[in-house]
């Protein structure tokens, strides 16, 4: 963004709002947040915003938003409210003084949190006469606004039906839903999924350098092969979803023993325990008698925590 | 395979080999073993077989492979020994008692086994004048002699250029330096990341499960999600290779704290073992002091097996 300065705001039919362009209030400016707030900016929203910590809404102010001292002052001048602070104890302090002020207003929280504490924060909207809609983040800051951007949606149906358009600047937008807790459910789930990934990856990584053999080198061959591998993840799914995990034509739970990745690991002077964690969930279902069923009945593993309290 | 009769050797040339089609013998006959030697045969290889229960050449028979009764008869019409058997320990069972035989040949050891057992049966071979490679399927046997299919080799480089031709029919071959060790180290790293992959998704598939929604919706957002994001596994390697992990512009650890996915886990009612695997590696960073340091740090809880014995 040009640091362009600005002397007051330069167009007021802008700053009254429009249907095509209601006033927003962004409350905090962290890298997300004001990246949030800028793509508003720049699509022709009137945007407020605020941040505790002064000094993060100059370049902002710069290219035309206004800002406000208080979260009370940010909130009053706007149609829709965008929250999008460290966690959920935050999201509480800033808002819980200014109850009265959101009733009647539209409040879209991207602050990541659990699926209970989105609920929560539904039902304390629901309390004040505040329209809430819980948003989870699939994308970092420098994708907000460009391809492959995707932001997941639930709660109130009438928000997001409303505020569509709005959210359209940022990216893909997904509703999932009226239930407020499943969007973060979603994005948990996935972002699971990533970490653990990751996580795999460097173990993989730190195995063959052993070796010798650089990560670089290593991610050239792995990289793609765990990317055509997602290709799988599809037939996974079937089959948990059919609990078909005696059909023929499946890797079996007693082909997939980890055993000589397990002890491979540790001969190479690293850390089990990405592995022992798959191993463990394998062993779980061999002892219970399924070794000759398909590797995806591990999922029966991590669903059954009863059986997991015993080993 | 068509099933066609086969009245006996019908290319006297053919069985007797040539520079072009040296005489192969596959010891191993499972679901892998057979494809490799059906796909030796269809490529013009005079090519004998033998497994330890009977009834399982059959149609490789059928197709013009001699069957032999034992890996002695087997491997002395052979220039080239390709074995695909179940583990380390049924190949020494299955090629100790025939050394002698072996003297000479080249030893194509396929099946999967852990690094240092690959050494040592480089070692093995060694002693008894045996030139020996050591191969790491990246395939399953649908995939063998298809576009996708890789093979993994590390040990003897005169075997790898000798019989580099051969190896060819199964799909892309990549030599990875005489340690025997290499191909097998490699092969179990990208299983690794593989095998944990698989299980994050299936983690992210057991949480949104607890909202009603199935694992083939969930794949249908998680795995082009996953698979886009092993576009960043090269970044993390970079960032490996340079113990770059104070450099700015990276995801820190305390920004990567996974407490409300565990959280998310437990509340959803699934097993929190994969997500905590991660946030033990992410923890015992933080506790060491380098929150402020990138994810990739991870890392170093990894290779340093030291400090994960004190948690
Ligand atoms: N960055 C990403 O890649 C990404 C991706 C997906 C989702 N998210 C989510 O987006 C949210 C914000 O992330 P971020 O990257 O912008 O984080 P960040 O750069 O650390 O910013 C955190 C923001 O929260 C404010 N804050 C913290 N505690 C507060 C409190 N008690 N009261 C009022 N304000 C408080 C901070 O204000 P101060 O300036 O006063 O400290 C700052 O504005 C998080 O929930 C994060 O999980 C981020
Ligand atoms: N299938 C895959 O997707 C795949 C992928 C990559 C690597 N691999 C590796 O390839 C190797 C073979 O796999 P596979 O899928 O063909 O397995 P499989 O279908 O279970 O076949 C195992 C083979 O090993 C033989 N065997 C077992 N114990 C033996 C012993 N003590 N002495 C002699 N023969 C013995 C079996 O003979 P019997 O018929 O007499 O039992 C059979 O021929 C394994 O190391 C596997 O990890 C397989």
């Amino acid at each position: 963004m040009p640091a362009t300065p600005v002397t007051s705001a330069s167009n007021s039919s802008t700053t009254l709002g429009s249907p095509a362009h209601p006033r927003v209030s962004v409350l905090g400016l962290g890298a997300m947040g004001a990246v949030l707030a800028g793509t508003l900016l720049a699509a022709g929203h009137p945007t407020t915003v605020w941040n505790r910590t002064h000094g993060r809404a100059d370049t902002l102010r710069a290219a035309g938003a206004i800002e406000a001292t208080s979260p009370a002052e940010a909130v009053s001048a706007a149609d829709v409210v965008i929250v999008c602070l460290f966690d959920h104890a935050s999201v509480h302090q800033t808002l819980d003084p200014i109850a009265t002020h959101l009733a009647g207003t539209d409040l879209v929280n991207l602050t990541t949190t659990t699926p209970e504490q989105a609920r929560e924060l539904a039902a304390w909207s629901e309390t004040h006469g505040i329209h809430h809609l819980d948003g989870g983040i699939m994308s970092v800051p420098e994708m907000i606004g460009h391809a492959g951007s995707e932001i997941l949606y639930s709660g109130s149906p009438e928000v997001f039906g409303r505020r569509q358009d709005l959210l359209a600047h940022w990216g893909a937008s997904t509703y999932l839903g009226p239930d407020a807790g499943r969007a973060s459910l979603e994005d948990l789930a996935i972002l699971s999924g990533m970490y653990v990934m990751f996580a795999g990856f460097l173990h993989g990584a730190a195995m063959v350098a052993s070796a010798g053999v650089g990560a670089v080198e290593f991610a050239g061959r792995a990289a793609p092969f765990l990317a055509a591998m997602t290709g799988g993840l599809g037939g996974l799914a079937e089959t948990v979803d059919a609990r078909s995990y005696a059909a023929p034509g499946q890797q079996s739970l007693d082909f997939s023993d980890l055993s000589h990745i397990v002890r491979a690991s540790a001969e190479a002077g690293v850390s089990t325990e990405a592995v022992q964690m798959v191993q463990n969930l394998i062993t779980r279902q061999r002892d219970a008698g399924f070794g000759t069923e398909g590797f995806a009945r591990i999922y029966e593993s991590i669903t059954d925590t009863t059986s997991r309290s015993h080993r």
